[in-house]
């Protein structure tokens, strides 16, 4: 690894944890008061903003890539208006730090109160998305950590326009040196670095593709919080209403296909298959839903081509929807087992025995029965913000806001207690 | 890595996998059922275990392993009989999982509500204490999660045994095959080998010395609970009662040093050094205590070295301890910042601001005022039982007991809701 390269990485992780203890500390006037002054500076620096950002979307054009991707590197004027607005938003939400969770009297008289903290020193490791910088930034501060963020080049000097008014503005209002650093160099070698630098990082926070997800996963030494790969299911089951099921199937798969809770594979009862297959099939391939099916669903669907096995394991993102028909709710448990994600899955259903098992024995973290997938996020669930969807279990599991930024500690206080 | 150690850890993985969704849905009735068979098993089969024991205590002897050591593989009928009674407490604990941790209801109706449920697959890797093995395991079904064990070399015999008492017990009352599992080669490879099955492992608790757990917190991708090292203070600040810091002071030191919640090094306000220090130095030399102190401590310890830089780093765990003389309370706070292990840190002090200012800025598990550091323990806080004391900040900060061993998921009703 180049000299460099560590170099910078690990003076900016030494700087976010200098800064780490200043901003524990904070009042949250005192932080909402930095979070509204990044969101005027970011409004009055527009231009500087955008003109950085020209230069990265002329880079990515020149090389070619798909303008999907170009534009989620684009920034505009609505876009950082709507930057500015989260951050107000997050200025808006209480504060979690200092909360206390709950507390108790031991026999000896010791008080015990457990009370949030921040985590820390938050470093964030992301793709080309610029808001990103800004979203991850603002929350982080809020729950009083330092954020290092680590961006792809695809938005390198969006980035750093970014993160340069966010620093110039706190600086005016008493943000403490470090408390947001980027590292420059977007280099493979830079984000190798960071994974190992567990003195000075207290979570890593992929936020990206699977490749990305994965990659932090495995080479991480410091604790991840993964986020994002959603295979999500819904089952219709035999006792269904079988209107409010197409209605969920289309919401869940076409309301928004790109996202990570939208359902990838519909799973139909076989007693329900011959009346429900053919009005949803008609209705999905209306909407342009690419259909691909087992043979027991098959002949229900004009147009579906045959489902592979690497079919019911792919998170699709794109109007495409896999379609199998299963012999009972155990079937259907069995498939989202060994195919899910942990992410989001969903019954529609009318008995109440299918639904307390599907609900019991489904493994993920949001399952819903009667709804659609498409509300497993922080906003739809009342958290104000959220930082990413957590698929694992340890620490945080699905839409992750304000309060799953932070840990705890227990505050003792006695009148001279010692054990015997 | 040989075929056959990585065939042995990959098969007995998998098997408390596929284990672990049965464990999930088991009512607490039959879990208690489980533990107070295997509770009894034990007992009754104790003479068998003792006898594998004596294997393990014999080689060890062999080895010429220190005496301490040796005890800590010793299994007797008391030891035993005080497994057994630990099985027994975790029956008669409520049930973590199915607990709701909170919930509430969108304005589209959807009923959210946060349920606990267990992580999965636990692995634990342990060094020589083979109540581990009984422990872990109690603590592990209890919560519903499957455990998948790695014990040391001293007591391979010894686990062994207590596993196959555990497995045979468990299975004549409905324990899911797979539930308890224990990798039997003790080379170090089948650990690097768990330590990246992120497939079927959830978490892993390194249970053993700094050595084993920094080895598992950089080799580990599966989710670590980093336990155990602390290099806990007592500061004494300028408005302290005397009496009372004597005693704290005393009692952390003293009462089991060879433990992670006993203090390591003395903090002294220089205001009241010259009073405390001696009187605390001779109580602490007639119990045995060796003293490093800084050159300003020094002059008012009678027989004390002169403490290195290492010493402010080092866990003793044992009786010596480490003595400086401070400006104030923002020195003690900068040394406990700079030396300490975010365990357990006390202050003595009758003065509110300095008592205030210690807990909000210090940064550990468990911040006391006017109390020893000795509390820093699940039984003592009265959480029944513990599987260890987490000194990282994601997921368990603190004394683990049952609910540290679980994760939560979200389970959302409708009646139809889609996303708009």
């Amino acid at each position: 690894m180049s000299t460099d390269i560590m170099a910078e990485v690990i003076e900016k992780a030494k700087r976010a944890r200098r800064a780490a203890p200043r901003l524990a500390v904070l009042s949250r006037a005192e932080k909402d008061l930095i979070l509204r002054a990044f969101a005027d500076a970011l409004e009055e620096q527009k231009d500087l903003v955008i003109e950085a950002n020209a230069r990265d979307v002329a880079a990515a054009q020149a090389r070619g890539i798909s303008p999907a991707l170009v534009d989620r590197v684009i920034l505009t004027d609505t876009r950082i208006a709507e930057m500015a607005e989260g951050l107000r938003m997050i200025a808006d939400l209480p504060d979690p730090v200092g909360e206390v969770i709950h507390g108790w009297r031991l026999p000896n008289g010791l008080e015990i109160t457990k009370v949030r903290v921040p985590l820390g020193v938050v470093g964030v490791i992301y793709e080309s998305r610029p808001n990103v910088t800004v979203d991850a930034t603002g929350l982080c501060l809020k729950a009083g950590n330092a954020t290092l963020l680590r961006g792809g080049s695809d938005a390198v000097n969006s980035n750093l326009a970014l993160v340069r008014v966010l620093q110039q503005a706190g600086a005016e209002v008493g943000l403490p040196e470090g408390a947001v650093e980027i590292i420059e160099t977007t280099d493979r070698e830079a984000a190798a670095q960071l994974m190992r630098l567990n003195e000075y990082v207290d979570v890593l926070i992929p936020r990206g593709g699977a490749g990305l997800i994965q990659r932090v996963k495995n080479e991480s030494t410091v604790p991840v919080i993964e986020t994002g790969v959603g295979n999500c299911h819904v089952y219709v089951d035999a006792s269904a209403d079988l209107d409010r099921a197409e209605e969920i199937v289309v919401n869940a798969k076409c309301q928004r296909p790109g996202v990570c809770n939208a359902a990838e594979t519909l799973l139909v009862h076989r007693d329900v298959a011959a009346d429900f297959l053919p009005r949803v099939g008609k209705r999905l391939a209306e909407l342009g839903v690419e259909l691909r099916a087992c043979p027991r669903s098959r002949p229900y669907l004009e147009g579906a081509k045959a489902a592979t096995q690497e079919d019911w394991a792919t998170e699709f993102l794109d109007l495409i929807l896999a379609v199998k028909t299963v012999d009972d709710v155990a079937e259907a448990i069995e498939h989202i087992g060994a195919h899910g994600t942990m992410h989001s899955e969903a019954i529609v259903t009318g008995d109440l025995s299918a639904a307390r098992r599907f609900t019991r024995e489904i493994d993920a973290a949001v399952v819903y029965v009667n709804a659609s997938t498409r509300f497993t996020d922080g906003g739809q669930f009342g958290f104000g913000a959220e930082i990413g969807i957590s698929t694992q279990k340890l620490h945080a599991r699905g839409p992750m806001g304000l309060p799953e930024l932070t840990s705890y500690k227990y505050v003792a206080i006695g009148d001279g207690q010692v054990r015997s």
